[in-house]
């Protein structure tokens, strides 16, 4: 069974095709500046890949372009529409509605509507991504995945912000997280490799990409994520400051005279490790840089790894204990020198990392020594491949199962 | 050597008598709404405490009156001013200049005043007690004791955040903590109580009042805390929010409508322990309340000692481990209940807690069970106590000398 699996953007529009059975990749590609005279597309695989100047007025437009690309011309990928099965959207925000994947239908959209108000560029493009489907696609079946939904199970002492309680009732201003579709993925891959049952084990997962999140997944549910309202919250990331005194907001705006738009602007994309290095939201360049000895980009190093250390911390109290430590997405599968950063002095709790192991590359890999208590697991991420077996689930199957991957 | 111990608000001031060498408290009193009508005086031990109305036009009237009830009337603790060897003053913000307790002359004043940018109305209240004791007691030694000079030593990875670096250099926004007297000393006394130096310790210190701060001090340093550029950073308190997505800040106004000081106002007043209950900032009436089955109370309560357990798996991750943890101020010293939810479910972490011993009251104790590996102990604060005794040894010795308590 093939399945498109797509990731609406507010002007972009990426996709993958996947054969859900033999996790085979049989296409993928982005539509760019989709709206604007720069619109562009690249499609295929790897070095195979071409890139297209294409007039898109809009996500119906790109996906027209998507589908004549998938089923015509140098990279085709299939022979007709005939062999998408079924389509699985990637949506940011389920808000309280939805606690696992669903079946889209109308009641679905008008909730993702709905949901906007929380995350207002992100389900809005999910939406125009769903409607160019209805119109390219007519009546093929379509499922939601949601960032968020993984983080239903999290209690209300820990989704809860000590605000004024009517805050809550009036906005639905609490925790919802991000970045669940690939803690998911990860806390099940990582208890098939280390061949014990999720429900056996206290898990704390580390999504270290451009964006951070960390959570603690306790016997398989997850109990806590950093990631908040918005995804701002929690650790320091590549252009985000995460968690800080909120008191600093106000405090900004009023001396550098910003408005709200302005101020959220600088905490999401003019601060974290760009703010501090000065020099690039990319750990690797900040990397270089400290190495040739900018004290800036050394300070943006340590605070990123102090970040993470801290909520290793912190969610090993909430769960009373780790069984393993996951860690994903670019930094995460591949900085060897932060990944080094993160677990030194950790060893009084039980956590050491294997300078041997820690240099190798490639796919689900432990880290840790023989001896630590604790162990620590690479483990590659793969949203899009969780989307399409969500939707496998629910269209083939009629229902979503927990199955080990 | 009698010190005249003096902490100034914006419409208050309070005052105590202490003899350094006995530790006697002589006398102590507050002058309230100073600017006011209804400004009034309350002076005396215990039950021999005295209130009376008085007119205070402002700092300096406040300061006469208490003068004159320190040498005369019924609660006169001393035969005239001569008996007041120095002046202690409590002052919140030291900023980068104080990494220590000073003697008082023009340059700390104009660096105090300077500093009143990072926290308006508190450093001006001090000046005002300073500028108040110069005029009332001319020629009389006088020493600044700050609340944030013990957390000078927090390295750049846990002192600055995240944010673009020209608004540290413009603003001088960085982490600068507070309540720094009350964990230096309980981080003193705990150290004395368990016969062991403090060069030998890691402390994680928890200051569980209606402000609440944790830090972690490692072998007699301080090397983060829970407070930040203000004392709205960190924990969730009595009516304050603590750290939270700082993109509800402007979400929040948007919505509301509000400014940026009504923003704070919310946030620092109207949040915590109150804004979630509804009932009170006071653990106690939400405790009551929580035990006669409010819902709203329960939650409160839970998302409070959820908010220390985070900051003790972090500050452990952070120190690779920790000896004690010290608690004190109301909740930490007297809430029983709170201190049994805090610690529940750390065992696996080498931290358990004694229930019977939990219950006893009193002064300085432990309350952790004779196997567990890491203490909890109990020290009740004296912020001013210390503050005398920095007076004491800059006065009359010359110098600052760490000694045993």
């Amino acid at each position: 069974m093939n399945v498109l699996v797509i990731n609406a953007g507010s002007s972009s529009l990426k996709y993958q095709l996947v054969n859900v059975e033999t996790q085979d990749v049989l296409a993928k590609g982005i539509c760019e500046r989709v709206g604007s005279a720069e619109a562009f597309h690249k499609h295929g695989i790897d070095e195979n890949e071409l890139v297209i100047d294409e007039p898109m007025e809009d996500h119906n437009a790109a996906m027209a372009v998507v589908l004549q690309a998938l089923t015509s011309g140098p990279n085709a990928a299939i022979d007709s529409l005939d062999d998408i099965d079924a389509i699985g959207h990637r949506v940011v925000q389920g808000g309280k509605y939805f606690d696992r994947s669903v079946v889209i239908d109308e009641d679905v959209i008008a909730k993702i509507d709905e949901l906007a108000e929380l995350a207002p560029l992100h389900n809005k493009a999910a939406l125009m991504g769903i409607r160019a489907c209805q119109v390219q696609m007519p009546g093929k079946p379509m499922v939601a995945v949601f960032d968020t939904s993984f983080f239903q199970s999290i209690p209300p002492k820990a989704y809860m912000y000590p605000l004024p309680y009517e805050l809550y009732e009036k906005y639905a201003i609490r925790k919802y997280g991000a970045h669940g579709t690939s803690h998911r993925y990860i806390a099940e891959r990582a208890a098939a490799f280390m061949d014990e049952p999720i429900e056996d084990l206290k898990l704390i997962t580390c999504h270290l990409g451009n964006g951070c999140s960390v959570s603690a997944i306790d016997h398989g549910v997850a109990v806590d994520t950093s990631m908040g309202l918005t995804p701002l919250d929690g650790l320091m990331m590549g252009t985000r400051c995460g968690a800080i005194d909120p008191a600093i907001v106000p405090f900004i705006m009023e001396k550098e005279n910003l408005t709200t738009q302005e101020v959220n602007d600088l905490m999401n994309k003019k601060s974290g490790l760009l703010g501090i290095s000065g020099i690039s939201n990319d750990l690797r360049s900040v990397r270089d840089a400290s190495e040739s000895g900018n004290e800036r980009a050394q300070l943006a190093y340590e605070m990123y790894s102090n970040s993470v250390k801290k909520y290793i911390g912190q969610y090993t109290a909430v769960m009373g204990g780790v069984d393993a430590i996951v860690l994903t997405a670019g930094v995460g599968e591949n900085c060897e020198k932060m990944r080094r950063m993160i677990f030194a002095g950790l060893q009084p709790l039980g956590i050491k990392i294997d300078p041997e192991r820690n240099k190798l590359r490639g796919s689900e890999r432990e880290i840790s020594t023989d001896d630590s208590v604790v162990r620590i697991v690479v483990i590659p991420t793969n949203e899009e491949y969780m989307i399409a077996r969500d939707t496998y689930q629910l269209v083939k199957e009629g229902s979503l199962e927990v199955t080990e991957l």
